[in-house]
């Protein structure tokens, strides 16, 4: 339920007299506040009926997240970077931090082609155990390091509760993979901290699961929440790892208030088609863009495969900023 | 097998000894001779090896519609249109004919936002056989006319080998629909016959799939083939019908040399998310869009939830124009 | 709209005034009358409300194939074998007909292990264009006189309305692919004749889908329809070609009266996991098994890979009918 | 690298020597050493040539639960059953922990169907937050005096790595659900504890996906895992909520070591249809199941929908083990 009060002091009132009545996952948002688990007005005696404008009693499940609840567009405001609403942003970097010297030279590159945020994981979700599990804490650091010299905001993937004090040390936006959508604990977590984070969709989520997840977040307190859509899970894999649904960027738009970007990258998993997929998300209305870069795609420690150049980077870039300004 | 001859004169020499030696399915292109059911030279030891410049024994099962064997793009020309390579075309229509005068007030419409294709359905594969199965030969006289008062090239669905004649004494353009893709009677039909055909990927499709499709259209003897994708079956349909694969745009455009279009509207069912679907697919590189457009959607005898009005359409055509010419 | 009148002759009386009112789409099965295409009584002013029990409005658009139309199981009966019901139908052959020889000796190995219907293409419907595309009528005469020599069904594939009348000929059971599912032309054609036809499940369709294709066979007059699912498209086909659906069996069959049969060589694709699939498909409820066999399948003409030897089938259809009969 | 070496002794004696030179992940059994990140004898200079019997260098990423490592089934024992091999298992409880009372009453029917496992959560990954969480540790208490009480081993569900030694203080076996599949920090943790891990396989994992979430859990030292099919994601949803894959299961066997067992009633997702679908997993080769059960499924406070009621229990169980001793 959510119910429209005749201002925001009203509102604040409700949600002082909720939280006395021991009501949980209750929010306001300017002059309306909502109440997850109530179904009816008469469910909270104690509203002032007089300063109630309206009350809604269809809304999604996912409250907080949907435009029902929040018409206007969520706008996180980091240290160097905008997101969401009219603003576009580009983040790349490499796909696992490798030294200081690398990811130096890879935020430089992100940096001269436009992007405010250097990405490079720490700890890797990697479909096998013996795999390249990332540099830890040292990664942490060179990434933070590279992050200051150059005056860009740090992400990070997080993929356990465990780690969030520490990675929330360096890093000044959270990611979280599509791996762990639906890792509870760890949204929880990261629900309870103050920074941003970028959540990407489950390999076969769906919308309404995507932005269920994204309400963990924010159920705990945290409304900083940028969505990205990086490709689901499809019936042909011969020549693309995954398939980047772009219909879903639209559809998205419409229900939340939530930056939506997008993730050609791992959509793609092979570099030679990074490009236009990555236009196609922008021309759909992706608010922005997360690439992969290498200078040396061949020898990337992680995911080379699909790693443009810094080159191929500023070409991407160029077009996609392009696209969005028509 | 696919021999790549001195000239083009040594080709041709080529295939008429290959048919002189009853052999099947052997096409050549420029200076090259493909044959479709050899694997070696010594299976053809008729050709005078003097003459032969390379031999490429590795291609697609679907040889002639592969780049492999015609690296360079098909251009299709019809009285109105030019399509493949660098042109951009735009297809618009009813779904279904309904009138003269409607079909003639759409193709006004269409041909103001600059289309020259007048797309409309006279036989309908409808989902249900108690659903409206279009007007028959009446719809393609009224589509005709409007198509020749208008300067425009006709375009309709064809459902059996046995309408082939028929139909083929009205339009310019065959349109065959995703649940045929694979009607191979059909596709073999359109094959004996000159006329252009535009094939529709099939919902589950493979890419190789719809190349093989194609590919038995050209094995009887017709090249004048243009694939469109119009969305994919996957695993959330709530909120749209289909999910727009823009990313086998630049899959296919890389092994094939046929025109590559998209259709948003089918690929959404919704009106809402076709405009930004549409132009995605254009920004993955689609060689043009098809798309339905009704005056009065809600009215529409068929599918009138996805019809643009004829201002929606104009809006989406001067901006996917715009991304094309990026 | 559904009709359920007092008796029988109540209901004929109703078919006939529907008809001579022109009324299109109008069944009769027992003492009800369907009409496909009404809504509301006032629709059918002709029907004498005296004699009328119950009206349903609320049916599945299928409506002839529906249980809310026909509650009893439909049951085929053919030269040879019964099918539907508690009746349990195996059906195996060879996946080409090859020679008069080898369907013969294929043949009696399936009668030997319990089978009634002798399956074998004669048309096939081949990915490729270059692939065998089956002996065509020479097939059929062999395979028909295997049929007559072992007392038992011929069942053979049809791709084309055009090859109605040559197969129906031979054949005591059509069979469509899956493929074809939506090949309406096709289905109609096999409705305006009076043989059984046996429909399998488009390789992503819906059960709504698989039911309205039902139906539009059933709309031209024959009723004498089998339902097989035969594996669906799914994400991963490293290990097997699809995914044998066995939970749609139970679905259809609470939704529809027709038999429903599983065949699990196409499901599997490989022949090592023939066995425990289509065992699967028998505890779920199947009605009946269609396998692929060859006694040498590395040389078999097509799908040499996904047949069992006689030996395998003797084994697989044996515990089939113990599960059948727990 | 797998190295057969002559007997037990000289692998242990590998092992040990792998161990001093600080090689990580190396693993034996009985007379063979697996080298998960070596590729080549000449990495392995330490090992005495003398005593290897053979080498295979290429088996499967997830190499520890690999038949090419292990060709002997794993068999896992607990206090009250024995799990894999030619054993059955039969494993029943309500979807989650309601009551001591009702925790006891649905324990003492589960037993008397002949399931030796009980299940029920008290830590629920619910899709939206504000569902119901699960009782936490009260819940695991009465679960843990409920299977005390009748001499059944308890099973329980862990989200977090944090919960692990909570929740190992009262279960036997850990049970991790389909959206955590891919938590590689939970399964880590699981792999260094020492009880039985019941995996289910992610909602659209592939084959290969689902053996290295195993092998994360081996790769820490725990081999005691329990493989579950519970229903993959597909396109249509209108009837079930998943598409149980009976093929995965002979699949997978002829992979791996480890029990399969199946969940037929997160694959069905309502209950009509959990009967037939657990059966045809059983007669696929599954060696157990796992069904959720309720008294009042009405009145359940998780998943009502698809919980059998204990006579349905019975009447399933008793089916299944008819068919598993065919």
């Amino acid at each position: 339920m959510i119910v429209i009060m005749a201002d925001v002091s009203a509102a604040q009132a409700t949600l002082a007299q909720a939280k006395a009545n021991h009501l949980e996952h209750v929010y306001a948002w300017k002059n309306r506040v909502g109440f997850a688990n109530l179904k009816r007005m008469s469910e909270a005696p104690f509203i002032n009926e007089q300063q109630v404008v309206d009350v809604i009693l269809d809304h999604p499940a996912a409250m907080q997240v949907s435009r029902t609840f929040q018409p206007d567009d969520t706008v996180i405001q980091t240290k160097h970077s905008i997101i969401g609403g009219q603003h576009f942003n580009l983040i790349a970097g490499p796909d696992a931090i490798e030294s200081a010297e690398h990811v130096l030279a890879m935020g430089k590159a992100a940096k001269a082609a436009g992007a405010t945020i250097l990405r490079g994981g720490s700890y890797k979700p990697r479909t096998s155990p013996y795999s390249f599990q990332g540099l830890g804490e040292q990664g942490l650091v060179w990434h933070r390091a590279a992050a200051d010299t150059l005056g860009m905001d740090m992400m990070t993937e997080i993929m356990s509760p465990a780690d969030v004090e520490l990675v929330g040390q360096y890093t000044d936006i959270f990611q979280v993979g599509t791996r762990n959508m639906q890792n509870f604990s760890l949204l929880k977590a990261l629900g309870r901290q103050n920074k941003p984070v970028l959540l990407k969709r489950g390999m076969s989520a769906t919308v309404d699961e995507f932005l269920s997840a994204a309400e963990y977040i924010a159920s705990e307190g945290n409304q900083q929440i940028i969505l990205m859509e990086r490709g689901i899970r499809s019936f042909d894999q011969k020549y693309l790892r995954n398939t980047m649904d772009v219909s879903v960027i639209p559809v998205l738009q419409k229900l939340t208030h939530l930056p939506v970007l997008a993730d050609p990258s791992h959509a793609a998993g092979v570099s030679d088609h990074v490009t236009p997929i990555g236009l196609a998300a922008v021309a759909a209305g992706a608010q922005g863009l997360m690439i992969e870069i290498h200078d040396q795609p061949a020898k990337a420690w992680v995911d080379g495969k699909q790693a443009l150049t810094p080159d191929q980077m500023m070409t991407l870039f160029t077009k996609a900023k392009a696209i969005h300004e028509l």
